[in-house]
């Protein structure tokens, strides 16, 4: 079980640090949702942990939501691990890491592209304010009280 | 000194989460980049977290050239700690995870939300392509080897 060590935090990103913030599991996500891995010896080999961290990972997922387990063969008895739409829905926060991992970290240019691939071109992320119809800095955006801001979890 | 477990990995979200991916880390730059905060009391306050480990992380931080030390005060010694246009740069995957946050792990609704300054309005977060003039959906991005593709670090 994991220690919650941020649960004083009314936070949107502290929950979502929660679920994601272990080692290996954002980039356990990448190969599920960008390489298209399914099965735990393409993640081994990919990622080269140690197989029980592997597993508690990826029993972690299963547990919380964003990967399904599924048995592709009864005998021997195999499993494979398909992103759900919860899974699916952390492709930004990824897009994003890389872009700033490209762009700060990469002497060589960036390993990887993301491209649309209907047309093959290199997509974009952004901030932007659909009332002003521009993309944003990011000293332009400001937080501000939403509606779970009084209601703290207990 | 901080294990670099992810070195075998010629990926950008790996390097990006060697710098951002330690516990409280990215919080911390929350703190910093959303809320304004720029003091060590301030930090603690906020985060809850013990000091040597919120010293150990602003340390990382201004070493890694996400935050800049700035003395405030000589008697006594104090300093403050300010964001860098690398430690701004990371905004977008804060707001990525904030958003998966929302929509995922929010029972009361989103603590925050994120606007623009100037206007007021609540911003938005998209990927999109700019040669088809559409936001995507995730299942609609592949990635492809960029330049720095077959020049793995050693």
């Amino acid at each position: 079980m994991l220690g919650r060590t941020y649960e004083g935090q009314n936070c949107s990103a502290a929950r979502a640090l929660e679920v994601v913030g272990e080692r290996w599991t954002l980039l356990l996500l990448r190969d599920s949702l960008l390489r298209g891995l399914t099965r735990f010896g393409e993640f081994q080999a990919s990622l080269g942990v140690a197989k029980n961290v592997l597993s508690a990972r990826l029993d972690l997922l299963v547990r919380e939501g964003l990967l399904t387990r599924r048995r592709y063969s009864e005998h021997p008895d195999h499993h494979e691990y398909l992103p759900t739409e919860k899974g699916y829905d952390l492709l930004p926060a990824i897009v994003a890491l890389t872009r700033w991992g490209d762009r700060w970290a990469a002497p060589n240019g960036p390993p990887a592209v993301f491209t649309h691939a209907a047309c093959d071109n290199e997509i974009t992320q952004a901030l932007y304010c659909p009332s002003c119809g521009r993309p944003l800095a990011a000293h332009e955006v400001r937080p501000k009280p939403g509606p779970g801001f009084a209601r703290a979890d207990p």
